[in-house]
């Protein structure tokens, strides 16, 4: 049995935890960030104001991460199209998805043919600005709204990237939280999305909040694990980096995006499905919002890809609102600050915090004594014996009568189909009389 | 492989069990039963009259049992409540139940706006008097019928309450059938409750039924052991007393309450919910009655409480006809010799004994051939190869396929659709022919 | 790892294999097949024509096999009714079916109603001549449509049937294909039904092609076992000179039967029912119609009662078109040759060789990278990331998240909903760029 100091912990108050992600991804969401350059970096600096710690680490192009290699870092100045009266028809300055992520620089005039050649646009979504990147492949080329491509008159057209790709370096954020053990909890999101909102600052504002609540608490049982990465190759630097220690320690986990609108909510599965992390979720989910949708591994398409890959085998899961690539807005310039909502990132808090004390509180719970014990003398049982009393203490009964060690609090709750956090109400007093013991074993 | 002297078991007439039943339950019906007492006493008394080598046990005030406390013995002789002018309003002698269980003695004139404090009704049954105990927090009271209760007038009122708790016994029964072998099936029913039927006379008068039914056979594999208990803290003393054997020897069992009246069956799993006794009542009800209702261990309310406790979990399921807390009459005066029937009680009786012929039968089977059979040169399969022929001989085929030792009478019948009963016909010859042997090491 | 040779096989153009399955069964079609006799040996040296290597071999009379004695070896060279005009109203010459396989020789005038007792007829189908057999009891008796049978008229019948039942042998054919190792696929029709071509001579000649098939390709994994017995009895003299050998190196197998009509596709799953055989048969029928018929352990009627006996134990599944016992003509003379079409043969032949080709193809597959391989470099990839293009290649990237050495490629296959032989053309330039390798433990 264990001191169950950092169990049954409750939920504080959250506060105005809606506005501040909302106002932090305000800031945030005029900034240029792709894999790397000094967009990422501000934006990191930015976030680290809020989370003291952070460390910011460097990877320099070219290095090796299993089979992939860090790209060049690209730093982009201005962009822009003009026609032949010198006015211009296209301005990076008035939106960063008008040039495809690492462009190479041009500064050349164009018949309009040969420039459409470049042009990226929507024609089912006219007034939206596609978000298109080429990072191992060398091209340029700007995004337009189908409206401006096809306003587009012949003639002449000077196309001006001034953009840069050099050997640089690659920049990520680490910030562990120390718990009572080693075992860990991961909590990934990815910071090179450039001026779009709940895919991706929803994430990186979510977690900092999130980041912000456990250091705001006494102690917690597990460390945490809080990496912001550029997606993809970030996930994969961090992993060849750090796979053997992360292998060994982590026990849950969860990429964080699209947590920002206040759409619905959605599940997306670990590859083994069944994880800690997954059953945390499902829990999580299955209680606040009982119509949430639920993908497959199939329909993945974040880091848990590289989390969960064959031979990584971390227990990552991933809870959002409203999925990537579900939303019409996804991947446009419509995914701006109205798609999220003080609400909808507060909801994707509430999700991710209670996620994360189901984990923090889900120990093997076990009976002190055999048969039930005798409530009444201890005043935790209507000592009158009616039709009705039995059906007031049910949820109390049905939670003892599973409390055989075999059980995690998880299961438990499932079974009995109450959420975890009421049956921590419910444990308290059964705890504090010695009727219920904590696993030493099973709470690590 | 075994003698299958005793596999194979015919089920004899039961002749007129249900009238047996219901006149047993008749008889016991007036007596006031309680956790302890001269009622409880009285109860074992005819009851042992029926079933020689009942021992009845006592077992003094203050005893300790796990986490329980023997409470005090309750005696009562009188109650009734007198208006002014000495007429007595409410009087025990009328019915039991106007008495709370365990009431303290009282003999004192109230007003009535302080007697009401005292009194308990149903109003929304306003003809039924409900059953109210108070086992372990000293108290008084009167249940009344919610019709009496609102034509009280205002004035004095005369509470006399004869009764006495002090230090005695509580009485259980306790009948041990042996068998073949060490193995024990265990049957479970109570008799602390005064004057109701179904809940719960139905249950000492068919396992009553039940006992001097196998004591009738020429020998059984199973020992039986059956137990005649004060609800909750009967059996909580019983595995005090006797929880190491009974973790040892018992291999299935049956708590029998509620199976007497005829408007359904019922079932109500074990905690593991897989065990045999799960199966065999599954497969008898399912056979019996198709729409039988399913209850989940969150629905429980009786000694499987106790018996599957975490910790004790022995495999003991339910089989009922209406189930306690499911039907209108229960825990009132209406549940009286009018709910339940001697069809009611035989329908009872004959699901249990299925379950337990089940349980006897339920041996583990293996052909002694490769391949089929060759029935036809014994007889036992149509000599003739028609379009039609084979339909006719399916059940059997069927069995034989699945007898790879591997599977048990009750997996196999589920597998094939049939009832047990049914392949232990079509095996018979089989066995005569040893063409299918039991295995040794299941049958025990 | 293993070198992949012969994994990825692709299917070869199967030419025009209805007509040659159609026109062989025509061949074929008139013989009367029985256990044992002339019919089994010229069916044997026909199909032996187009199956080099084919072994016949014979069994004598009164052999034992497990619970079995080969029959008597029956010959039977003609069979007619006359009536008093010298009337031939019934005759052998005109169908097989009017003679009770395996009857005794009769020479003799009846009364009709003591002719009537050896007639048998289906008042249900007025114009089919039943199929009936008395192999293993001495009968004699004529099989007529129920239309002549009602048109006989009281008077006196000659009954002749010139057979003869004598010791001799029993036959059967065997082929085995070697193939890279010893482990087998075992493949079983039945050549004993006469005249009937759904059930049986589907089996015999799209067997015969599936062997031709096997005997076209460069190489194979497996060895194939091919054998071509008499129902019954053929299987089971078969198993008893084999068992050892065939339970220690078949890991899958079918038994081949009605696959000659156009009407639906049919699953009868082994006894175990999880065998690699089931899974490759119900793979390929889910994707090449969805709506085929699943039939259970239970509907079962051939070989698989001997190959899945318990003991036996084989991996046998059957892959059907109309099953027998499920369609109008079974066991009749209406089951002739309009009953099957090339088409028909063709699709049986189809879903046979699917299912051997998922066999020979099932191996473990894992990825040789950690996290996902970067495929834009091999230009297995878009270089530019739209919103459209990871579309694209979802199967391919779901088929490398489940290459992790646990899953085989079946498993991957139901797990990402497509059919194995999509995947085996994906396979190809991730294996040959050495980012996925097969599990050498896996490959045999």
């Amino acid at each position: 049995m264990k001191s169950s100091n950092t169990f049954l912990r409750q939920t504080p108050d959250n506060g105005d935890v809606g506005h501040f992600c909302y106002e932090l991804a305000a800031k945030l969401f005029p900034i240029c960030r792709s894999l790397s350059g000094p967009g990422v970096r501000t934006t990191l600096t930015l976030l680290g104001q809020h989370l003291p710690g952070l460390t910011v680490h460097e990877v320099p192009s070219g290095t090796q991460a299993f089979d992939w290699t860090v790209p060049e870092e690209w730093t982009i100045r201005d962009a822009y199209i003009e026609d032949e009266s010198g006015e211009r028809i296209v301005d990076f300055k008035t939106h960063n998805l008008h040039v495809i992520g690492y462009s190479e620089p041009v500064d050349q005039w164009f018949d309009l043919e040969e420039l459409d050649k470049h042009i990226y646009s929507l024609p089912e979504q006219p007034q939206a600005i596609p978000y298109v990147t080429s990072y191992y492949s060398r091209r340029w080329g700007f995004c337009l709204t189908h409206a401006q491509r096809v306003a587009l008159k012949p003639g002449r057209y000077h196309a001006v990237i001034d953009s840069e790709l050099k050997k640089g370096v690659m920049n990520y954020g680490e910030l562990i939280l120390t718990g009572q053990i080693e075992q860990e909890v991961l909590l990934s999101t990815y910071i090179c999305h450039p001026s779009m909102a709940n895919n991706e600052l929803s994430g990186p504002v979510v977690t900092t909040a999130l980041a912000r609540w456990l250091m705001s608490l006494d102690d917690h049982r597990y460390t945490y694990r809080i990496v912001l990465v550029p997606e993809t190759i970030g996930s994969i630097v961090y992993l060849s980096r750090n796979i053997d220690h992360l292998k060994r320690h982590v026990i849950a986990g969860f990429n964080i995006t699209c947590v920002g609108d206040d759409r619905c909510y959605s599940y997306l599965p670990s590859r083994a499905g069944n994880t800690l992390s997954d059953r945390a979720a499902l829990h999580v989910l299955k209680h606040i919002d009982s119509h949430f949708q639920r993908y497959s591994w199939l329909d993945r398409g974040s880091d848990e890809r590289q989390y969960c890959a064959p031979g990584v085998d971390l227990p990552i899961a991933t809870i959002m609102r409203s999925k990537y690539g579900q939303y019409p807005e996804y991947h446009t310039s419509l995914d701006d600050l109205s798609v999220i909502t003080p609400t909808g990132l507060a909801g994707g808090f509430k999700a991710l915090q209670r996620a994360i004390e189901v984990i923090e509180n889900n120990v093997h719970l076990k009976t002190t004594v055999l048969c039930e014990p005798h409530l009444g003398k201890r005043g935790l049982y209507p000592t009158l014996s009616t039709k009705e009393s039995s059906a007031q203490v049910a949820a109390m009964m049905n939670l003892i009568s599973y409390c055989d060690g075999k059980h995690d609090l998880v299961e438990i709750a499932d079974l009995i189909g109450e959420p975890a956090w009421r049956l921590v109400d419910i444990l308290k007093p059964l705890i504090a009389n010695a009727l219920i013991g904590v696993c030493g074993d099973c709470a690590g």
